[in-house]
C-alpha cells in the first residue's frame, strides 16, 4: 500500500502532516495528484476547533493538480490532464442539484437536500492539503485548466473567487448600481472584483486594515473606507447623498458588519451575505423599516461543479481580473505548519498562501 | 365651504368622527366619493398610538368609491366612474417608481427614494374613512371597477389582497412548491390564496384560532396547523418528511412566527416576510445554517398603483378566489367607533368590516 | 440470454413488435420493468420517417415501471420500487446540466452542450415501448412514485405534463395574466392546465376540434375558441378589448399557430413555443413591431430528471390537476400496432393511449 | 409670440431648418433650451420617408439642455438646471409603465398599452433638433446632469447608450458568458461596451468596416471579425470550439445579421435583438433546432425615463466607459443640413455628430 503526506486534523489546536494511504479509486472517482493548494479561513476555524470535523481527517478544499487515476465509470477525461475541482463538490444527481442548489446537495438522503451537503473536501471526506486527493463524482467536478493559466492563476477559483463572485451574482447587481462590500479579506476582495465586473458604477470597499484597502482599490473599489478611522455607515450615506446603496455585501461574518450592511441599504436594496457567522444575528427594527422596506437578504455558499470552475477560469483567462496577486506567500507542503502559523495569525500582510507538495 | 364626515386620529386611544372641509382638488388629484371602505390592523396600531400620525389626520387607506371631481391636468377618466385606489398611492414618476419599487416612492426627495414613501392615505395625507377622499396622482392610481363586481368584492384589493398575494409573488413560488403561511389573519389568508394560485402543490396554514383555520382551508390551505395545540415547526417538518418547505410566508410580525418560518425552510428556501414588526428580530444561528444555507429573506410592502389594482380585480372577476367572504361585519360610517371597537378587540370572529358612508 | 418484447422502428412506415435481448446493466444504469407506457406524437413522426432514428431502435420515451436491477454504482434505490423516468434523461454532470439546461445535455462532448442531447429514450438509445427499459444515469433520473398514485395518474409526467407545464413556466406567467394557448392536443391541454395553475386570470384555449375544447374547459380554459369557425386572432383581440394577451403559448408546431400567437401578444408580451416545427418560420414585420415591441420568444424542450418528476407528481397528488382523464384508450403491448393505428390517425377522439406490457 | 429655429420634416427626402413658435408650457411640461443634440439612424429613415411622421414635425430625440420654464404642476426642479431626457419619454402613469414596460406606454389609450408609445420626441410630438424642446411629463423625464460631465459626455445616454446597454441587460448576461455583437455602428458599439460591463468574459464584435472594428476593440471587444472578409458564423464557431455563444446581440436590423446571430447561439442561448427591421424575418428550422433548443429571442426598445438616465450617467461618471469618443463631428444647428448629408451617407468615418444650437 502506497502512502502519501497529508495535513490531518488531530484535535482542536493541532493539525499535523502525516503519512496516510493513497486512497482507492471508486468507479465514479478520480485520484488527483495535487500540485498547488492553499489554506482557507475555514481551515483555521477547524484548527481552532470552532468548526468540528472528525479527528484524522485530511483538511483543505482548494485543489489544483493532475489526474493520476480515473474510476472505472468515468468517461471524458484522460490521466495526466491538469484540473481543478471546486471547494464544493456536488454529486450532480441529488434533487438539490437538479433544482439548482448544488451546494445544499443531499445525495443519499431520503429527500435530496442537506444543508451544506455539497461541501465534502476537508469536511466530510479527506481534503487536498496532501499529495493526492480523491475527487468524488469526478465527471461533475473535474474542470480542465487552460494551458495558458498557471496553477497560481487558478488557485482562487475553487473557493475564494467562486464565493466572492457569488456575492455579487446572487445580489443581481445591475449596470449602474452602487455597491458596498464589508470587509476586504480574500472573499471580500473577490466580491469587490465581482461587483465591478457585474456593472456596478460605484463600488465601496470597507475594512480596518489599510493594506487591504490598497488592494481593494486595485481590484475595483472606487472608494475605500477605513472602518478603524471613520464610521462606515455614516461615510457611505454621505457618499451616496443619503440614498444608500443598491447592494451591500457582507464578507466577514459578524453582527457588526451584517448590521452595517443593512443600515446602508436603500429601500428595496439587497443584502448579500457571504460571511460564516458564529452567533445569532440581530436585525434592528429601524434598519429593517419594520419589515416594510422591500429589502432582500440573500445568503450563498460557494458554488462548485466543473461548469462553475470553467466559467471562473474563463474570466481569469480573459484578463478581466488578476487574482494571482492575492498569493502573498509560498510554502512547501512539508512546511505547512509554518504556513498555518503565518496565515492563522494574519502576519506579514498575508492574503493567501500557495502550498506545493 | 362644504364639509364631510371623516374619521380622525386625535390622540393615542382616541379616534373620532368629525366634520372636515371637503378637500380642494389640485391639478393631478381626483376627489372620490367613498362608497365602501374598511379598517386595517394598521389603523388599530394608529389608534393605540403604536404607529404615530399627525393629530387631526383622517385615517383609512382602502377606498372604493365614485369619481366626484377630476383635477385640471387629469385625462382619461370621467366623473361618475366607480373606482378603487390602492392603499399605496405611488406618484409614478419618482426614481423608486421608475425602478419598480413604487412602495418606496421618494417623489420630491432629492434622490427619489423614501422608505414607505408610497403609503400616503391615512399616514401622510388624509385617508378614506370619510365621505370623500382626495386621491393624489390620480392617473397613476385610479383603477376603474368592472361593472360585474360589487364594492365588497373588490374591497380587499387595495391592501389585504395586494399585500397577501405579494408575499407569494415575491417568493417566486413555482409549480410544485411546498409553502407554509404563518398566521391566517386577513393578510395571511390572502397569502394562502396567493400561494395556491401561484402553483404551490402543498399549502400549509398556521394559526392559533380554529375559526381562521377553517377559512384557510376554504381559501386554499391543504393542511392547517393549530399552533395553540402543536408546535408548528415540528408538525411542518413531519409533514414534509424532514425536508422543510420551499417557501415560508410570515404574515403576523412577531419574532416567534419569523423564527418558525426560518426553521421550517429547506436549504435554498425563501422566507417571504409581510408582517409589520415592532421589535428587533433575532436570526438564530442554527436555523440560518450559519449564513451558508442559500436562504433568502424578502420583505414586501403592499404594492399599489392602478395596474396592480386592475390585475387583482381581474383575479376576482375570473372567480379564481372569492374574498368577499372575508367581510364578516358591516357598519355605517356614523357607527365607525363601534366598528373599531369590534375589530380592535377581534371579537365575534371578525375578519374584515365593511364601512359605508 | 433472456429476451423481451420491444417496439422497434424498422423503416419509415414500419414499426414492429420484436424479441430483443434484455439489456445488460452498466454501473450507473437501472433496468426497469415497464408496467405502463404510452405513444407520443413524436413517435408517429418517427414511424412516418419524418424524424429519423436508427433502424432497430426500440422507441417510446414515457416509462412507468418497477426497478428490476440496479447498476453496481447506483445508491439510494432498491429493487422492486415503482418509479418513473422523464422522457428526457439528463446525465446530471454535463456542463449544460450544471448550468440548468438539462435538455441540451452534452455529456461526452468536448464542451458539454448538445442540442436535444438530453433526449435519449427512443432517440439515441432504446426506449420504453417494451417489457424492459434501461435507464441511464439512474440516480439522476429515477423518481419513486407515491403509493397513492396509479400508473395512469403519473403517465403524463414524463413528457406531456412536463412539456406543457414548461410552456407556462418559461413564460413566467404572473398572477392576473391573460394567456392564450394555441392548439389543445395533449401538450396544449397541459399548457392550459399549467397556465391556470400559474395564476393566469384568463386562459383562452384555441383548437379546431370541438371535443378538445370541451376538455380544455375542464382543464382550466376560461374561454375556448374553435379556430375552424372563427379567426382566433380577431376573437382574442375582441376578448381582450384590443389589448392582446400577456402570454401566448404555441403547442402545435406550425407557421399558422406561431404567427397567430405573435399577433395576439401585447407589447412586452411573451410567446412561449412548445411545438416541433417542420419548416422555417416567418416572423411578420408588423406583428413583431419591427423588432421594437419588447417581445420575447422562448422555446422549451421537455424538462426531465428526477426532481422535475417529483414536483410534477406532487402536483398530481395534491389534486391540483387530474390528467388521468387524458387516457382515452388502453392497449396491451402485444396490440401496439393497433394502438399506433388509432393514435396515428387520431381516430375515435383519442388523446392518449395507455400501453401495458 | 417668440420663435425658434427647428429642424422640420417636410416630405420624404426633405428636412429643413425653419422658424417655429416656441411652445407653450402645459402644467406637466418643461421647456428645455437645447445646448447639444445629435442625429440618429432613425432620423435618416424619417428623412428618406422609410419611417413616416407628420409633415411639419420637428425631429430629433436626444436632447441635452437647460430648463427654461417649468409647468405649473411640476415640482422638484428649478429653472437653469442642466438636464437630459431620454429618447423615450414615458408618462410614468400608464399601465404599461406601472408594469415595467415604459417604452410601450399607452397613456390615454383605453387599456394602457401602445406599441412604441413611449417614443414621442420627433415621432408623435416635436423633437429636439431645435433651439427649444418641450419635455412632456417632465417629472418622469428630466434627469439632472452631474456638473462633472460635459454635454458631449452624456450625449449618448438618451438613445444610443440606453439602447445598446439594454441589449446586454435584457439578455441577462452573466459573469463568464461569451457574447457576439452583430454590427458595430453606434448602438452595436454600446452593446459591446454593455456586454463587457455586464461581466462577459469574451465579447466578439462583428462588422464590415475596419474602422468600426478598431473602435469595437477599444470599447471592449476581445475579438473582432470583419464580415467582409470571413464568414462570421464559421469564425465564431471556430473561436468557441464549436460550442457557440451564450448571448448574441443583433444591432443592425437585417435578416442576415438576425440569422447569423441565431446560428451562433449555443442551445439555451439568448438572441437579444435591437435592430429596427424593415422586412419580415425568417427563422431557419435548423438554426432554431426545430423549436427545441431552449433558445430565447428578446427584443428591446430603448428604455427611457429619468431613473434610466441617472443610472447611465453614473456609469459615465464612474469612468467605466468613455462614449464621448463616439462624437466624431460637430456642427452648428444652422448647418444641420450638412450634418444630415455627412451622417446619412456615412462619410468620413462618422459615428455620431454633435449639433449645437
Amino acid at each position: 500500500m502506497q502512502t502519501m503526506k497529508a495535513t490531518v486534523f488531530v484535535e482542536p489546536g493541532r493539525i499535523e502532516l502525516r503519512e496516510k494511504p493513497i486512497p482507492e479509486v471508486g468507479p465514479l472517482d478520480a485520484l488527483v495528484r495535487v500540485t498547488t493548494t492553499t489554506i482557507c479561513g475555514t481551515d483555521v476555524h477547524i484548527l481552532k476547533g470552532e468548526y468540528p470535523v472528525a479527528s484524522g481527517l485530511t483538511i483543505g478544499h482548494e485543489p489544483v493538480g493532475v489526474i493520476e487515476r480515473l474510476g472505472s465509470a468515468v468517461q471524458g477525461y484522460e490521466e495526466g490532464r491538469r484540473v481543478i475541482a471546486g471547494a464544493i463538490t456536488p454529486s450532480g444527481w441529488s434533487n438539490a442539484c437538479l433544482c439548482g442548489y448544488c451546494s445544499q446537495d443531499g445525495a443519499g438522503t431520503n429527500h435530496g437536500w442537506k444543508p451544506l451537503g455539497g461541501w465534502r473536501f476537508g469536511n466530510t471526506i479527506d481534503g487536498c492539503q496532501a499529495e493526492y486527493v480523491l475527487v468524488p463524482d469526478a465527471m461533475t467536478n473535474l474542470a480542465p485548466v487552460p494551458d495558458a493559466l498557471s496553477d497560481e492563476q487558478v488557485l482562487m477559483c475553487p473557493d475564494i473567487m467562486s464565493t466572492g463572485f457569488s456575492g455579487a451574482e446572487r445580489a443581481k447587481i445591475r449596470i449602474g448600481d452602487v455597491v458596498a462590500v464589508f470587509a476586504q479579506g480574500p472573499i471580500g476582495l473577490c466580491a469587490t472584483a465581482g461587483a465591478k465586473l457585474s456593472g456596478a458604477s460605484v463600488v465601496i470597499g470597507v475594512d480596518r486594515l489599510a493594506g487591504r484597502l490598497v488592494i481593494a482599490n486595485r481590484l475595483g473599489a472606487d472608494h475605500v473606507i477605513d472602518a478603524s478611522q471613520v464610521d462606515p455607515v455614516d461615510e457611505i450615506l454621505r457618499l451616496t447623498g443619503g440614498r444608500g446603496v443598491d447592494v451591500a455585501i457582507e464578507a466577514l461574518g459578524t453582527q457588526q458588519t451584517f448590521e452595517a450592511a443593512l443600515r446602508v441599504l436603500r429601500p428595496g436594496g439587497t443584502l448579500s451575505s457571504l460571511g460564516v457567522y458564529s452567533t445569532d444575528l440581530k436585525i434592528p427594527l429601524d434598519a429593517f423599516a419594520a419589515g416594510l422596506g422591500d429589502h432582500q437578504i440573500v445568503t450563498t455558499l460557494c458554488p462548485g461543479g466543473k461548469e462553475r470552475m470553467r466559467r471562473l477560469m474563463s474570466v481569469i483567462e480573459s484578463g478581466r481580473v488578476d487574482l494571482a496577486a492575492m498569493v502573498t506567500h509560498r510554502y512547501k507542503l512539508d512546511d505547512i505548519a509554518a504556513a498555518y502559523d503565518l496565515f492563522g495569525h494574519q502576519r506579514d500582510g498575508v492574503l493567501k498562501v500557495a502550498i506545493t507538495p
